[in-house]
């Protein structure tokens, strides 16, 4: 039997962190070796999460990346703008990183400048890194160095309409994405707007017509498809811990029909393991992946109208962020894509 | 001074119901004379409301429609199908009503058929009903004999798109709904959907390109813009008790601008007591109306694609059902619309 | 018709403060003047709280005592530690005084030091602060100059109580308060713990043996049965937003029965317009005091342990402080005591 | 490599049902044989449960004790009165039986008649249960044929009471019981306690002094202090899902310290797997047990009262039901107790 991986995790006490840790305990090849943390190093993990006294003994390392460098994957839960130099010396000394921040999705440098407003990770850096999506980029990513895992709301919105883009199924100039994510997207940092407070009984949209997700679809959409797209993304806070839905609205391109349509996305998805294309009529619960890294589709054509509307659920913090930073830790090891991943989902 | 009206509720232990015994036992000119109910008849409503204790003493009636008659004014909130023999009868008694429920909304008997699968009322009756929302028919509404109140995601919808509907600056023929629900819009009988384990913690789409407030929307909005006007509507159940948000698409008009759009709102809206359109960049929460009668809009255009985005907020309740029941009432007898309806919302 | 009486709020931007100016605003004998902040100085108080851009306009003051003093009345609801130069400030000017902390509840100097670890304000002044709850000090606060709003823990836990205690129905050396509250109890101030991912879907004790509303709870009822009382008192922290249940166990004197007991809870509360008995085998729930100033009781005897059981609900915002703040304003103007605080509770 | 061991679920459909199912599915050593529903028979589970779909391929069967024999081990989750004729036909054809109902959990008929209201299974019958609960009955679970899995309450209840009962170290005869718990502990069928509107933003006691678990908590209590033992039960519903506190209040006997009560604890729970002390001043969330079959304790004594205060957190539906009963297959097959119950508690 050979050695387990050493693995490193860089801000591991945010939501998306400790959701990692979480899923890395029970990887049987993986050795957690570097729990890392701005706000608590120098204290035992459990003492802020007491959740995992029984599972993770380990002390909470300052966020070093001479400390991380000893580990042989990092993963990065890190604000945006603060991946670049730990990629880069990774890079250097031949480690190989999965980053959960934005740092390394977007290729073109002018769209991270623009929607985040920080000066990109050199380009060169930044053309080593695969995007994270396993079921778009399997292959890539077996051989990646650097792993950009997606967004939560990109996840869910990409597995619900690749098959249609990259068939043509759709019109690629008219859709409308409105999303809904529970309240542990926004991370662990204070902030009055998460506040039980203020999201106990309680939705609204934000960042309308801003939202930083938005290039990243857009990205995978016009490679799906081969020419740009636009799309409006309208996000919503709702009321809950974890989950996404993404309701997606699109024109059907000329002489589509739904049975089309739903075999294609049947025959996309056949075997994958964490996506489902729920039987007509079925339409996902947020609930019914709750604390899994699977991923349910359903599908509808409005006869009415000639629209199609896709509606695609998640856990954010698994599928949309942690649990798939450990099906891209799979695949790059060749292990078994749904290790540490076989959980099922906690209903009710 | 005038004696008090005399008000009848059907109906009066669903949510709906007791939310407007709740409204109308504050009401200064009211004296609720009938509580009906089906269920608890005999009970004194306390023993099934307990929060009312401090606020109502009367013992709930059966609901026959000869009782209900002995009240100045009938307020139904009864399941779909049930009006029609009431209404008859209140008319010919000289009496007024208040219908909650959807019988009366749709002028199109064929509509009413195919959404409801229910025959509709006689077209005579029909004809003489006034779709209560006062923002649109405030002075039809001041002479009706019968009023029938709007559905709540109507309500929502509407408000968020007459203003540009009337003025043709947004295409009719490309309008999309996506509407996100509190629990109670679902009533109060035994159902497995609405168990706090199902709910709570989950969101997802129901009725997809099927619900029966659709017709009730094109109605009113083909009335609105002159032509037929068909919409895609999702709704959304979402983990709270009460609110509704409508999120509306809709393509500009050409040569229409933001600032055109906002204008209009704002004249549309000025002076209105419960709709109010929030400063640019503020979006509406739920929670903003929670337990009131005011209706929160915001919009704003996606440069990007030249899409038009409205937020609508409402309590599916308050002025989603009970509390605009109130509002027709005090605009059929010329009462100060406001009436009973002062209250300022709960937050947190 | 007399001037209304002007009124200034300091802390007005905190949980309780909004839920003061939001019953304050709807009060027909008092005019807001002053709503001072100390984070949102300048600001239009909407632009904070759009919940109630129907309702205030004004803008919120610096929180400096010369612009409170402006008013007739000045409400409190500041920190702990903060009100002794206003009420020394205010009683120079002949003003009257109502202060939601702690600083004035406590009439011995060290049991303020020890609990709350800071220097109690001059005995002169606190002799002259009147204990709010008015079941209890209801003609000392008609003319008091300056009142002790109390705490929200011990407004549920004395009306609990007070009859038994006042008339020796239980004994005093053996009593156990067991309290769970929603979160606003906790203010608004940006705190880890009640960020919404760490409220939702969990519930625990905290401060247990050790809570700063202990004293407070024993001061008054050692007043009600002329000895001192020491009890145990934990609470605990409940995924809600408002709302506090009481449970209370004590052991009742020899030869009483639960009849004596309730015969004795009804006459204490009979009359009062904001505490009810339930009937018995009705045991109160938080949801029916939602938004309401009332205070629901039951009790029951359990007659294996020959111990007395009695549960009390309140709204923590309302009747557990900004609602029984306007109640003592009502007493000392001699206004009917419901005055604005009529309203239902909003179910569900 | 043995063959799996077969079992069946009765009463698969239920919360505790389909949360056993969730757990015997991800168990390597188990073949999920038969999964009986008496509602949903003839259907595919995942139908019923679609978040189940990857998981779970077999269609429900009806309940008929025929069907059930066919595995070596049944696991009943069925309303109380209905374990018998199971138990008697399982013991007969050589089968061993988890009772997750109540049925078998009283040694004393009467005390079962008295406050189930039902005639108690033969005396032989209950004669051969083992009380399901590891942390005291390890040895016997082992070889037991009919395993009674204990109720929720008094699974929190006694892992918190019992090594101080068992050592004398508090007085047995003055125990307040204070119990909160999520909504799942009421089951999946049709209530109108338990609809979403009724029990979101509510807390209330229920069965005062009345809830069935008081015999099943009094009579492990007295076993293990020799003695009879009454207690003050009062359970609580609390909005959430999941998670049952119970807060316990005890006298020390005479002498004891709190370091003395601290040693005893951690010593009795010292290499328990699922049971575990926290540091003094760190409570309890039931939050840190979401979805997992630990149980979390904490204690301190009440200085000024002399009073043990001690509050145990576990999931109801895990350690308080469903993976207690795994826990008690693995002991009776030997294999390692935390076989399939090893996930971490999902947080947030």
């Amino acid at each position: 039997m050979s050695a387990k991986v050493t693995v490193a995790v860089a801000g591991a006490t945010g939501y998306t962190g400790i959701e990692l840790v979480r899923l890395l305990a029970q990887h049987p090849f993986v050795s957690l070796e570097i729990l890392a943390s701005q706000s608590y190093a120098g204290q035992p993990l459990h003492r802020v999460y007491p959740h995992l006294l029984p599972y993770v003994g380990q002390t909470l390392s300052p966020q070093e990346i001479e400390q991380l460098l000893a580990a042989e994957v990092i993963f990065l839960a890190l604000p945006h703008g603060h991946a670049a130099p730990v990629v880069e010396a990774a890079l250097a000394a031949g480690r190989r990183v999965v980053d959960l921040g934005a740092d390394f999705r977007l290729a073109d440098p002018d769209s991270y400048r623009r929607w985040y407003g920080l000066e990109p990770p050199a380009a060169a850096l930044v053309q080593q890194a695969v995007y994270g999506l396993p079921e778009l980029y399997r292959e890539k990513i077996r051989g990646a160095a650097v792993v950009a895992n997606p967004g939560c709301y990109p996840t869910a919105t990409l597995l619900a309409l690749a098959p249609a883009l990259r068939l043509g199924l759709v019109e690629a100039d008219d859709i409308i994405i409105d999303a809904k994510s529970g309240v542990t997207g926004a991370g662990r940092s204070l902030n009055l707007a998460t506040l039980y407070g203020e999201v106990n009984e309680g939705l609204h949209p934000y960042n309308v017509a801003g939202h930083r997700h938005t290039p990243e679809i857009e990205q995978e959409l016009s490679k799906l498809c081969g020419r740009p797209v636009r799309v409006t993304f309208t996000p919503h806070l709702a009321p809950m811990s974890r989950g996404i839905l993404s309701t997606v609205y699109a024109r059907l391109a000329p002489g589509v029909t739904v049975e089309a349509i739903r075999r294609a996305y049947e025959e996309a998805y056949r075997g994958e393991p964490f996506v489902h294309v729920l039987p007509p009529g079925t339409w996902p619960h947020t609930k019914w992946v709750y604390g899994s890294n699977h991923c349910l589709l359903s599908l509808a054509v409005d006869e009415r109208t000639g629209r199609l509307v896709i509606a695609s659920a998640i856990d954010n913090l698994v599928k949309g962020a942690s649990g798939q930073a450990v099906q891209n830790l799979n695949l790059m090891y060749g292990w078994e894509e749904t290790t540490a991943l076989g959980a099922a989902p906690l209903y009710p």
